[in-house]
């Protein structure tokens, strides 16, 4: 198999650390840079000593296109605006890019701003594809710069698809109830995610309010041919890794079993090596998809009240992040979709 | 303050456990018998270490009329079933008896038949009181059963019931997404709570088919004074005590602000010592009610798709079992309504 | 019961907060003043909204003779250093104090200096009384000014006072293995106690190299009324409260029983409300002192490789700060030892 | 790369099933058959949905000799006892047999009988490799039996054996203090792992008087050429997977320091592939091996009381069990050493 040059720029948060853990195992990578502006010029596996005898490198603070210069594909894990910042130069180097940011997920630069900040770049929003294959996927192998998606909005957007692509739901009905592991809020000091704040006690935060739910909006209603409106609300579950969605939606039409529901999805996501559907009966955790690039679907009928419940389950860090723009990195040079995806689930 | 005879039957489980961590405390209680079919003649202290110096009595297998003759109260902390077993006995030996298992908290036989198995006292259910004290509290002082109500229908119904009582949301529009600690399960050695199993994971159980459900709908419709049709999803969190519902429902009428929601439920929940409320622009988490008996409720507008979200936090063992028992047992006796309960929540 | 005007300096840290969670259950104490230079002016239950309903107060940032001027006692639970700043002055103001910090808790000033800094107030080490009560309990009656121990040491002292005091160890064969829960760590946003980074892991951390060795190398050289060398690895537990000892010696003489060292500690705590011994056969474990004052003591016997293995179990946030705080705040008002302090462990 | 057709006996336990992830993965393996009482005739994936889309077969409640019939090798996770009922027949079948119970431990059958009971096929002590690859690795590759090592002893022995080989340490003054996760119990449903016992929680067991215990002394010994005497205190940690060892041993002449220690033992580790030595002033944690077949060590003076602290971290279900069988597996069927265990530790 060839072996691509490639760069992480933000390589020491947990993102860009689950990057680095499935690319050390990729076939068709050669790491040759690891950016971060944290720890500059310490062996990687100084500071993680998980890492030692799997990488050689130090962390590398260069200037992005001084990492431009070295690698083919650049995946930039960094915060929202660095993204935008330095993408332009990465690509005008010539790289292909895959970013970690909401920076080139949404469509309309206006969204953007409502939610983030004045967009830098929007000339390139229009060339920029919404990373999440198993929608997007004719489009990844073209790109240059491939947008990954948000956490929740990757376990959201592939719970209901089907439903809205297909009309089956009311688009006002739709309410995704999230909880996800810690490790979404990132590798930082705050008291927020402090072991003592968050053990042994679950929460809500940013209800109907969290910058993702434009992301889902856009996506679900480009799948639906009009507008959906989506209420999001996230929670914090005393776990390292994992989002759970339990997404509700009613029906239109009569009550269908979970049998007829598990074939339609079938056949939506037939042939995508990374969905999984459950039995009518069962239901997925997050434990079964721990580490893996898997996004797990369960159905519950509610008959008596008119409504569907899907039961989405991914790792964050994986499908939700890293496992994911892996995925996009193997569409986009050409890999087997599963190219150093093929680690099973970590249990227990 | 006058010393009450109380016995508890099924004193080994989580939630009789936890009633005995309070009722130790109890300035108006002196314990006469802890009943057990565990552990018969054990030291209570020599099973439960924690509680040495605090209860010198041991685990009584005695038949509950033999348990009834030295006791004023009873509390039944044993499962569905062997309740409606032993309660009528109890209450012809004298013994008022505030019961924990769900075979006293229906109204109607038929539904309880429906979720359990055949109701062998229903000539009771007309007598028993539903013991949540915010809603039913003016029937307590003169019961003689009180049903203490599950732990999900506390939450759900305390964050509920203002809501659906003034008829500001839609009946049907009604979702109830909670999640439990584990202590929620017993005390038991199964596959399904042991530690590897649960720890790291979220997961939904029971989705749309808890049998809290009908329990949940009797006292909501009661309230609302017509049908009211919920879809509640339990899930289980890797912690071991609170509850944490999530309370959607679609907002009849236009879109009200936060701080109107908080001044309805002020008026609803006046003098009520266990409820407090969160101020606009705050929500609880389980953590700030552990081992309390307090239902802590938050609020949040989503004024694009018109419903109101409600966060509900309580101790699951506490307002959710044996804190609202003591809460009974203070109305039945006439005690003052916080007695022995006044102990801040368990933080961090 | 009387009411002593109370401050506490520092209330905002996790030792702090479990005080002012004793405090407002304690008969003889009226809290006037709670000092935090971090949440000056806002209501404490805002900040920490488990509290709501239980404190009325303000956080202050009041200067401490400010704070003096309210109180009789004033408990002070800030970092080494700030205290010996502030509290010359506390007791010229004639307040008592009790002192979380390390300042006052050895005799030798050149000890502190070692491990801490300079000592800016060595004048008043001769009259400030370690606080352990089960070892110097007849001389905090009358203190002024109690150096509250450790965490760590109150669990290893008490462990292994028996068994130096009697001479029955080897001095120099001492090990106190021990394992804490992060909130032993502060309630603060470091890195180093992150939720994903403590989580499903355990660590031990500056081992034979910990600030507590020296202070328990006093207090058990003090018993043994010669030099007692002791090593001691503190390791780091993914829970948030307690600290279980595995504490070694090596016997002089032959073997003894399990009981026989049962009875000698049993004789060497007669009386001592907050020191529980397990039946030989039984070891304790943290979960049974959560939320107490206890320390829980069990005992085995090596006879083949002639050790004695002490497992000494504390609350690291109770028995280790707050609540032996209260106990000696007691003990210098005259009030019963176990006032405030008798609510049994926190469990499951 | 050749395929070898592998079978595993007691595949859905918790170190079965690590071994079926790390095998899946594993280029010169063919699983031919899964067996299990507990899930005969059921599909993998349906009880492990993990490994949906990874695990085509059933499990098998077929006779060993049948399965042997399959298999060239054959891996059997089962209980003690129950492996050398079977074990003689598989040898028999002309299969290798790899086996993670404690049955071929042992070089001398009254010390296995000591501790767990009548051996039936003593007759294979001798011929059994201790499969510690690190220690006995040339005999690994003609055996046709190894008996797989403890998790506890792996973790004990690398730790210890540089120093107990080369005579620096007094041989009875070592003290092992080692904490397992709670996967290391089994997947079973017992109350004394269940979650709410477990988590939150620390606790020791089997102080000096764990079966591990003599196993540990049994490979110390022979490597010291004199009877080494090891006092060893488990503890169980609110974690899934890790032990952590910390291991005192006296220094005989003078302290060394950790450079001279680090040195000692990367002589003695030279060209083990999953031995990793921490730098000096580092310390390995459980977390940093986490999934992984590694064995970290890190090395502490404590110089004033002449001792060394060595701190050794795997995975229980890894190096611990099912990664150190397949390190065994690849010696014994002429693979490179890391075949099939290449994966980084899963962090976080």
């Amino acid at each position: 198999m060839k072996k691509i040059k490639v760069a992480v720029i933000g390589a020491s948060g947990y993102a860009g650390l689950e990057l680095v853990r499935l690319l050390v195992r990729h076939p068709g990578c050669e790491l040759v840079a690891l950016g971060s502006l944290e720890y500059p010029g310490q062996p990687v596996a100084r500071i993680f000593p998980a890492l030692a005898g799997k990488v050689q490198l130090s962390f590398s603070d260069a200037p992005p296109e001084e990492i431009a210069a070295q690698a083919e594909v650049v995946f930039t894990a960094v915060p929202h605006q660095a993204a935008m910042g330095m993408i332009p130069g990465l690509l005008e180097k010539g790289c292909k890019v895959v970013d970690f940011s909401a920076d080139f997920r949404f469509r309309d630069a206006s969204v953007y701003e409502k939610w983030y900040q004045a967009h830098t770049a929007p000339e390139l929003l229009q060339e920029a594809v919404y990373g999440l294959p198993e929608i997007h996927g004719p489009k990844i192998p073209g790109a240059r710069l491939v947008g990954n998606p948000g956490c929740y909005p990757t376990c959201v957007i592939l719970g209901l698809a089907p439903l809205v692509k297909a009309g089956l739901v009311h688009l006002d009905s739709l309410i995704a109830n999230c909880a996800s592991g810690v490790s979404g809020a990132g590798r930082q000091g705050n008291l927020a995610t402090a072991f003592s704040e968050v053990h042994d006690t679950f929460r809500a935060y940013k209800v109907a309010d969290h910058r993702h739910n434009p992301e889902m909006e856009q996506e679900l209603s480009l799948l639906a041919g009009s507008k959906v409106r989506l209420t999001f609300s996230p929670h914090l579950v005393p776990m390292n890794r994992g989002i759970l969605g339990t997404l509700y939606a009613g029906l239109v039409g009569g009550p269908m079993t979970e049998a007829e529901l598990f074939e339609r999805y079938r056949a939506f996501y037939q042939g995508q090596p990374f969905v999984r559907l459950m039995a009518p009966g069962t239901l997925p955790h997050t434990g079964q998809v721990r580490g893996s690039n898997y996004c797990d679907l369960g159905f519950r009928v509610d008959r008596e009240r008119g409504r569907i419940i899907v039961i989405s389950a991914i790792d964050n860090l994986t499908k939700g992040a890293a496992g994911q723009a892996v995925h996009n990195f193997n569409l986009m040079m050409g890999f087997p979709e599963t190219t150093g995806l093929e680690t099973p689930p970590f249990v227990p």
